[in-house]
């Protein structure tokens, strides 16, 4: 009460973030003004991340935990064939110490946004006796293709995704490049059918597409790229289940006709990135084809749980 | 792990929630797709809410605090003279009871949010060892005379609130109207200058308007609107102090040319909610008029400490 340590930080954030042309008003009112290209509906998503549950502070570092909280929203984006446009970053910060974890989380943030053009436009910072809680909205809009959806999957429809799989824990899961860049190229050169980010697991991402899809899944356990990540994690687990069950890979899961999936394997045209296709869209039923045997593809992956 | 609560949340939500014509892709994909009037910005507010800081979950149920936590959101778009149009909500839900919990905080959210016409379209559920934390994010759009920013007071300009001050504690602050309709007849009206919702205290709210106006402003002691709830709190304060320090009354305050002001007082077109003349804006400084004395004006109101 009286203490002006709220006003201050607002004050700071505002002398700290670039302008960008399309923020006529940007943190400061009672709500950002953000203008939107005609024709172009607003692609709108949210993630909270938080403390103990979601990261470790200690071990991440604020700045490292500011940047993954703004990917992991970029991420979302992506998963539409989106392109981001601005940003509201709302805190719960711990009572002490909040105001220097509250710049170096900015910092973090900021770094995210700026590389994807993207404008924090707004935001609430609290403070608490709880632990530190990181919620974002990013909006967007779609490019010429409009956005691509989790619910468009046809039968016969390929199955790709980028990059690789499994092991995320180890590092990848805190310093990652959202495929904002990647998903607009894809969304140019083909025409996608369906797409989603892994966020939570390749089987039960490919179960929640398939389900929002109403259709079927066949994987092919000899594709799926798995990473040197994967290769490593010293548990009971095989490389394979990583890569069917770990989450935070924050690559692509996308779907389109067979023959253009064909193309764009021959193509490769993600500079660095390699895309490959690991099964084919069915009518109905989620298998794994390994060995010439089939077996039924259970959701692993992780899912918050809360009785 | 392997638990499908948050699945099952969503799949209940989105059962919940009803389909709106502006809203083709609701809950359940990476992003919503909302659509956007040609031409119209998109105003954007985050507000957070955290158990035992903004609210005791005990004292005031949950159904109570969802409702609470979509109109302080409505209360910020009202404040630009904005049109809500769609939500974004998370939660941190406590493990234990987490369920229960969500299903009810939805049910005043949802209320809340259909009483103004805007669609719940996303969000992101969690569970942690942590208190209950709500972030919303509202996304609405300006009328026909553009969004009316805190950055705009005239000297010369009168001070205007609508309703009564102080002492919200006692109820108010947890069963209030956000001022949609109100700010949009307003700005139908007259040309409003400028618009600020009052969530943190007359002085304090006032004193941002300044700031962002550059001006300064009078307050008129004798005319400023002090509740019944303001008059039965019973502590070391006057009924004025509480008028002027007290947080969330959520309701407008506003600045506009003195003539058109006269004009609005006589007619008192807003039904069952009296506005009233408290000050007028001026080149600088924040005074208090009292009994023909003239006394600095101090920014009280809350403020969210942390060090």
């Amino acid at each position: 009460m009286g203490d002006k340590s709220e006003l201050e930080f607002v004050s700071w954030l505002r002398t700290k973030i670039s302008s960008k042309a399309w923020v006529p008003v940007g943190p400061g009112d009672d709500a950002a003004v953000v203008q939107w290209p005609n024709d172009k509906p607003c692609l709108a998503t949210s993630d909270m991340l938080l403390e103990g549950s979601c990261f470790i502070l200690a071990e991440a570092g604020a700045e490292r935990i500011g940047r993954k909280a703004m990917n992991v929203n970029l991420s979302d984006i992506a998963a539409m064939a989106g392109i981001p446009r601005a940003a509201l970053v709302s805190l719960a910060l711990p009572k002490n110490g909040g105001k220097q974890l509250a710049q170096q989380l900015f910092k973090g943030l900021n770094q995210a946004a700026e590389l994807f053009d993207t404008a924090i436009v707004g935001g609430d910072t609290n403070a608490w006796n709880g632990p530190l809680a990181i919620s974002i909205t990013l909006l967007g809009f779609p490019g010429p293709k409009g956005p691509i959806l989790r619910s468009n999957a046809k039968p016969g429809d390929a199955i790709l995704v980028t990059g690789q799989l499994g092991g995320s824990i180890l590092g990848k899961h805190l310093d990652f490049t959202p495929r904002i860049a990647e998903a607009q190229l894809l969304s140019q050169l083909t025409n996608l059918n369906s797409m989603i980010d892994l966020s939570d697991g390749l089987a039960l991402d490919l179960h929640r597409l398939c389900t929002e899809s109403k259709c079927g899944a066949t994987l092919f356990a000899d594709r799926i790229p798995i990473s040197e990540a994967a290769l490593q994690m010293k548990d009971d687990k095989t490389p394979l289940q990583h890569a069917l069950g770990d989450g935070e890979d924050f690559e692509l899961l996308f779907t389109l006709p067979a023959l253009e999936a064909q193309q764009l394997l021959k193509d490769q045209p993600l500079k660095g990135l390699r895309i490959t296709q690991i099964g084919e869209i069915t009518k109905d039923g989620l298998f794994m084809e390994e060995k010439g045997r089939k077996f039924l593809l259970e959701a692993l992956g992780y899912i918050h749980q809360f009785d």
